[in-house]
């Protein structure tokens, strides 16, 4: 028997089910299929994001954070001399958020009336057939398709994951004690990410990058700025790095072999974490016969839409072109059932913004200097140093910068970047702002509480003009 | 010998030294007049804000939230068996954050070419004169007088001051020790987080507050939620408890005496704060041949141009009608100097934020629900609980709540309120929206970063329309 939708969603991620969500609040009758299990093979909803992605991996960065911090609170009077880590204790802290995040999308899916399916779908020519653990398979016929398969890590020759000593950044998560010698290969979001909780949590980090440039896609000052602080916090980054073996010897340890300048090096260390990047994960999602296509690069082709080259087929998430971050895909989500429905949102790829949730954080939304520059624009652009913060000042917690670009002739905002405490909190104000047409001198013409870390923001802005308060203005670089 | 400037400003604080600096900016010879004295008799720049008010409360606000929750870092498995308060430490880290700040000032004054007079400013009929602290004059001539004089505590008969056992906001930022029982008289924003402070430190803390009402300038959900969580927290806040008496008996106890509900109760304790409001400091500023007038409640009267009855002088800060805020006064100041210069800024009075920085903060900007109806405005709104925000329960640190209130008619938004984690930054958010007109749809259709506090408020902002994705709906409350 071939049950009936208006929409079926392939992939209960974040994409996934605020499409579904959605759609189901407009009124349609939805069923959203998911095959993801949990470390113990039960079914698990949320996708890579709230399992195996950002949310534990913040539980474990803002754990890590809080332990070293408080190994420095004697500067602030707060004396602690028998600090320990229970690192059982820490991942069942983690093990626990997660939990509780990935039940409430159960309930929520639930509470609108979202069929929640267990299982691996798949397009066929017309239909979308599930197939269960068991293996019975099961047809849904539905007007709508959405795809939302999400992503999975880039695997890669020379260093093949073993979940044990080489590991991805899901194993990452896992450890069942700190290694004393981590490498990471890949000084991404994710290898900073991870190797700041492990160094946090006392290993001796190496982080291993292919490329010469550190963070291409941020702010050249910002990454310049960040680098130099991650240093100091001894995470040993190796740019220009090329791994081209990693094996595990005798005694348990990972050999890396990699080039640096055209010479070989070897790096010995007890836990090696890929963090390559991520890839579209379209393997076994849809037949041929489908119409559904991919780009080049091996996404699944769609227009602005979402719309993929087979009528009443829409992809969303990590497997289209874009960043593959959660909150593009749940708003790509969101379009594709409000358009559905026949309303005519848009997502706005221009005001996408990026976060590092390192310490401090880096945040960004926008274009950044150096590539402005390079397509010819002129802009002028204001910064900020927290160390004249007053709020960051009196929380101990004062690195970092805050750079607000505009275009040289119209004022309009173009890009806000933010290195600094609380960072992925304050570029909403620039989201915000350059969502509402905002100029710089709007941003600077608006009152902002004192004490707070966003004055900053303030502060970025007025300098634009070369009119900041707390700093003394320099000429507005254009 | 008189001194000629373009522009004369009679205090140091944030409101006067804005303003000076914005004048210097934009051409002008500017003197900045000052008599305030550390504690140790030595001249500081930066007004009771920097000096007595919101940074050292801030800072002593940080380490205290910090000392409590690291008490319970054991449910995130960190543990930590043998913490202990050096006060003293404190203190030193707080003194450190403020002296870094005020000689800031210091620094700006002087880098923008802002001549700062150490001494008592006095407006006579049209020139300033200044008294040094040896008493000798100096009179100084100016086309624009602007006066930035601050506030002072309110004092109360029934509890005199004696800076030793009864303190008010100043004493209460320098106790040597923690008070075993701390009476707070006030359950204003002043005497909620001095109460933290040194609830979080050990105390116990009772707040006589004389109103009936929590807060009643919040809106009123929030109230609600903020009181039980204070009261969990463990501060003993009774409302209607009106001081009649306050007396330091023979063991060096204060013997506080209060009326609630028509009997008469007594309250022991080691210390008592005054936190009863402030009031604007205009004892020997002016003559009355200035023409400078006072409004019906003691303020200097101004415009809405901070313009007063005297043609060329100006008031600012918390001298002059409005909230008393540090970023109210800045805004102000800023603004006096450019329409000095000739340039038409407004201060836009309908968004000015307001934060009091408990844990969790309670921040807002615009009007509350109860006010909004009181005034028969027909309004929707939305509400999201950090307890289903990720990155709220990643950080252990789930309390709270956002509501977002539109017009029901033409979706603007009229107000924000955040009690919550980070709620004085998320607040800026709400601000910079109403500044540049958003609609409720307007912040729902703008990306948020995935996973923040921040997302909080989009999900806030959707659901004044009923479209929030990661609560279930209720039906929009009219």
């Amino acid at each position: 028997m071939t049950k009936t939708f208006d929409i079926v969603v392939i992939g209960a991620g974040p994409a996934g089910y605020s499409a579904a969500i959605r759609a189901a609040q407009l009124g349609m009758s939805v069923a959203c299929i998911d095959n993801n299990l949990d470390s113990e093979g039960n079914p698990t909803l949320g996708g890579t994001c709230l399992n195996v992605g950002c949310i534990p991996s913040k539980a474990l960065l803002d754990v890590s954070h809080k332990f070293h911090e408080s190994q420095h609170y004697g500067d602030i009077g707060i004396e602690a001399t028998d600090l320990s880590l229970n690192l059982a204790a820490v991942m069942k802290h983690k093990d626990s958020v997660v939990n509780q995040l990935t039940s409430g999308i159960g309930l929520l899916l639930q509470g609108n009336k979202v069929e929640a399916i267990e299982g691996t779908g798949y397009l066929a020519s017309e239909n979308v057939v599930v197939t269960d653990r068991s293996g019975n398979t099961e047809e849904l016929n539905a007007e709508h398709i959405i795809l939302a398969p999400g992503s999975i890590p880039i695997q890669i020759p020379s260093a093949v994951v073993d979940e044990e000593n080489i590991v991805d950044s899901t194993g990452a998560l896992k450890f069942s004690e700190v290694p004393k010698r981590l490498g990471v290969i890949g000084a991404g979001i994710i290898g900073l990410e991870l190797g700041s909780v492990w160094n946090r949590f006392g290993s001796d980090v190496v982080i291993l990058e292919a490329l010469d440039d550190f963070l291409p896609m941020a702010d050249a000052r910002i990454a310049r700025d960040a680098k130099r602080q991650f240093t100091n916090q001894g995470m040993d980054i190796r740019l220009g790095s090329l791994v081209t073996d990693s094996k595990v010897n005798d005694q348990g340890e990972v050999v890396v072999t990699f080039t640096q300048k055209e010479e070989e090096h070897q790096l010995v260390c007890d836990k090696l974490i890929v963090a390559v990047g991520r890839a579209p994960n379209t393997d076994k999602l849809f037949s041929p016969e489908s119409l559904v296509q991919l780009d080049e690069r091996g996404f699944i082709f769609v227009n602005e839409f979402c719309e993929t080259d087979a009528v009443g087929v829409y992809a969303v998430g990590d497997a289209v072109r874009g960043p593959m971050l959660a909150h593009k895909g749940m708003e790509e989500g969101v379009m594709v059932a409000e358009r559905i429905a026949g309303n005519k949102p848009l997502v706005n790829y221009d005001c996408v913004p990026s976060v590092i949730y390192t310490h401090p954080e880096i945040a960004w939304v926008g274009e950044s200097e150096q590539s402005l520059k390079g397509d010819g624009i002129e802009i002028r652009s204001g910064t900020f140093l927290f160390s004249a913060n007053g709020r960051a000042l009196a929380a101990n917690d004062a690195t970092g910068i805050v750079k607000v670009i505009a275009d040289a002739e119209s004022d309009s905002i173009l890009g806000m970047h933010v290195f600094g405490p609380s960072a992925s909190e304050l570029v909403a104000q620039g989201v915000i702002a350059m969502e509402m047409g905002s100029t710089a001198e709007d941003l600077a013409l608006t009152m902002f509480a004192h004490p707070t870390l966003s004055e900053a923001v303030h502060e970025a802005a007025l300098g634009v003009a070369g009119n900041a308060i707390h700093t003394l203005n320099r000429p507005s670089r254009k």
